[in-house]
Formats: structure tokens, C-alpha cells, sequence
């Protein structure tokens, strides 16, 4: 493998590939795959939905079981070091069976820059490929989307961050809109939750997107029960929110 | 007027319009397009040109003279605000000389939700049409994607500023990364710059992109002087960068 590019393919929705993306997509001799097991299948599905549409060139594409992170280790960090080793290793194993192909390409949910794993996992590579990447659609743009919202007040900031962080610090000086990501359990519920409006969504961009919006105070519970009876539905969930508050910063 | 459609474009490469976007540009009526003047009118032509490469419906152009802002306001904001009510009113008599079309569409630079004036502008139309936002590649993803740089550490936050927020208020607490937009005259100098690593571009993800990383002490002046060369040359200038400092916050 000479060269590995890492395309942005959105956050579920086909038509969020860009021309560039599919582009690259055709310029691939592999492309690879992960499998994140059955509950996730829905996820490799897409993947091999979206090859299956825009490629029109000989392209090889090859399937491989993505390790499971250990959520046993006491320290997350170090849990996510030996997980990017894992994938590192096993991309090496899967390109080894096709020595011929010097363009590898991976499909990358959202963009590669935003809260993923993969030019981590790419710079453990070796020897080194030379990495190209191509943006796509993020769901935190998916989000503000879907409200037809902007994400900033005028000229002032916005904090993006974690569901953990946000549990951890609770809400930062100086902004007032936060774009919370990763969050495995509505941790919007540490705040006070008087002025603050939250705009929440689901499967952003996808079919069975689901989008609330309100008052924290009145829609935090709702999202609650909304996000539980989803995952149960579906067996999986991703969702995201902007939680903007009455203007405190200077 | 029943819909008005705000289509995130990309950053100047047509090869960042999405499917969805295309889709979107060919089911308008009426695409409205606006000139600002002779020194950017390749912002203009860009339009132009991505709507002749891609619409194969029957759609309707009208180009209108985009009011200018008023800088000498000494309330920023209310500059800011005044001049969105002129461009309304731009849209609302460019709208007014065609009648019939009932979905309109703008094509807005990046993304419609990012440091952008559109949905507020839209939120001055009257009446109120109904508003569908199509996600773009915004020039902080460009950024990343040239750099092949991830946006956040792991698991960490970062803030997305102003060059002006910066300069008034400089690196704020509890973030390690930023990312600077909309900064008019190279902010990151208020900075002290040990420690800090800054990723530059310049007309990102456009032909003429430039790109400059390293450290912040060394590669600032440089960007100085680059930026200021590349203003000369073409008229204008669009930046953006990303710093990041070793890791204080918590």
C-alpha cells in the first residue's frame, strides 16, 4: 500500500456524499470494510450500500471484524490506545491478502477529523502510506441541519465537546452554545437546566432521523424516554445535541 | 414564495457539493445569486459555475447586488444586524420579479449553519417560507482534511472563535485546540506562542489553497507574510487555522 484515503462519507444519509468522495471511492483498489458485529450490522450495510451505488470502477472491496474495545479498563484513555492498536493490526492483516493494491481507501462516518479514530489508528501504520483526506458531512452539521439552526450566536464561540466532558466539568466559562457529541447517557442532565434550550436528534440524516427541540427543562425528559424506546427499537443509537443558554459570556 | 432552500456549498471546490445539494439545486424554481462587487466577484462566478455544471432542470437564475456592510457602526453588532436587514430586503424584491416561483434557493458558502448570516436573514422574510437547510463542507473541515489532522484529542473538546473574540479575550480556560475563523488581520499574534502548534490554510479546498503548519513561534511569521502576499495577489483572502497548545485543561 502506497497511498490511504480516508473519505468522509456523512452520517448515514447516501446523498451526503460529496462528488469528491465518490471521486475517491472509484480511484480505490481496496477498500475496506468493518464489521462491528451483528447489533451493528445496519452500519456495515450502509457502507457496502454506498459502494454498491457510486462505484463504477474494478474497485476490490474487502470485509474485516473491527475489534471490540475493552470499556473493562480502568483508564479510557489507555482503553482506546490498545483498541486503535487492535484496528491498526488488523487493517495490516487484511491489506497483507491483497499485496497488489497500492490505493486503500476506508469509508469514514461523518469526517475523519471530528471525535473519530482513524487518522490515529492510519499514523500506527507501517511503513508509512501517504494519507489523503476527504471532509464529509459531520452530524454535528447534520444537526443544525435538520433544526435549520445556526450554530453560533453572532460572532461569539461554541464549545464542542463530549457527553462525557460535559459529565465530568459540566458547562464551561465563557460560551453559551456547547455541541455535545459521544454522549452514551443524556448527560445534560448534570446542568441546571433553567434557560437553557436544547436541540437534540437521532440517527441524524438518516431514515428514522428523530429530532426534539425546546426548553431543557421541559424537553430534557422527553428526550429521555425518546432516546430509550430508539434504542431498544433499533438495538443501537447515535445521537447528538446543541444546548444553547441565555447569553453569560462577555 | 412557499419554500427557500439554503444549500451549503463547499468551500469553493464544486467537488464538495453533495448529492443532496445537486438534488436540491435542480428542484428550485428560482436561485438567487449575489454579486459583491468587482474585487470578489470569483465568489460569484463560483456560484455560477457550479450551478451551470450541475442543474439540468429547467431553474430559473437571478443574480442581485448584495448590499454592503456598514464597518463605520461602532456597535458591531448592530452594524451586523442593520446590514442583514438590507439584504432581506435584497432577496424580498429580487423575489418580488418572480411571481410564479414558489421554492427558492440560495447557495451559501461552507455551511448555512457556521459563521454564517443567511438563516438570520431569512428570519427576517415575511411572509415566513418554509425553511430546509442542506448541509455543506465547511472551510474548518477543508482545514483538517488538508492537514490530515484530526480536529480534537481524544475525547477532549475545542472551540471554534473568532479572530476578534481572540484578540479580546485571548486562549479562554479549559480548552487545549481552537479554531479560528473569520479573523481579519492574523489574531493568533496577541498569543504567547510557546508551545503551540498552528495549522493554517488559506482559499481551502479552491485551487489556489495554501497550507502552512508548525510551530506557532516560527510558522506565524511566515503565515504573516504569506497571507498578506496572497492578499495582494488576489484581492481578497479567506483563513482559517487551527492551534493547539500542550495539554493544560483538565
Amino acid at each position: 500500500m502506497k497511498t490511504l484515503t480516508l473519505i468522509g462519507i456523512g452520517t448515514g444519509n447516501p446523498d451526503h456524499l460529496t462528488l469528491q468522495a465518490i471521486k475517491a471511492l472509484n480511484a480505490a483498489a481496496l477498500i475496506l470494510i468493518p464489521r462491528k458485529g451483528p447489533e451493528k450490522d445496519d452500519l456495515a450495510e450502509l457502507r457496502r450500500s454506498i459502494c454498491a451505488d457510486v462505484i463504477t470502477a474494478p474497485v476490490t472491496i474487502a470485509e474485516f471484524d473491527l475489534p471490540k474495545r475493552d470499556t473493562s479498563n480502568p483508564s479510557y484513555t489507555q482503553g482506546v490506545l490498545d483498541w486503535h492498536d487492535a484496528i491498526a493490526e488488523a487493517w495490516q492483516a487484511e491489506i497483507a491478502r491483497h499485496p497488489t493494491a497500492q490505493s486503500v481507501a476506508l469509508l469514514v462516518w461523518g469526517d475523519p477529523s471530528l471525535y473519530d479514530s482513524t487518522l490515529r489508528i492510519a499514523a500506527r501504520l507501517a511503513p508509512q502510506p501517504e494519507i489523503t483526506v476527504i471532509p464529509g458531512i459531520t452530524s454535528a452539521l447534520a444537526l443544525t441541519a435538520s433544526h435549520a439552526i445556526p450554530v453560533n450566536e453572532i460572532g461569539a464561540p461554541f464549545l464542542t465537546t463530549t457527553g462525557r466532558h460535559l459529565r465530568d466539568h459540566g458547562w464551561p466559562d465563557g460560551v453559551d452554545t456547547l455541541v455535545v457529541m459521544l454522549d452514551g447517557g443524556c448527560a445534560f442532565q448534570v446542568l441546571q437546566s433553567q434557560g437553557i434550550t436544547i436541540y437534540w436528534a437521532a440517527y441524524v440524516g438518516m431514515e428514522n432521523e428523530i429530532a426534539l427541540s425546546g426548553p431543557l427543562e421541559t424537553t430534557g425528559p422527553k428526550i429521555i424516554e425518546a432516546r430509550a424506546a430508539a434504542r431498544a427499537d433499533h438495538g443501537w443509537i447515535m445521537d447528538i445535541y446543541l444546548l444553547r443558554r441565555e447569553a453569560k459570556a462577555g
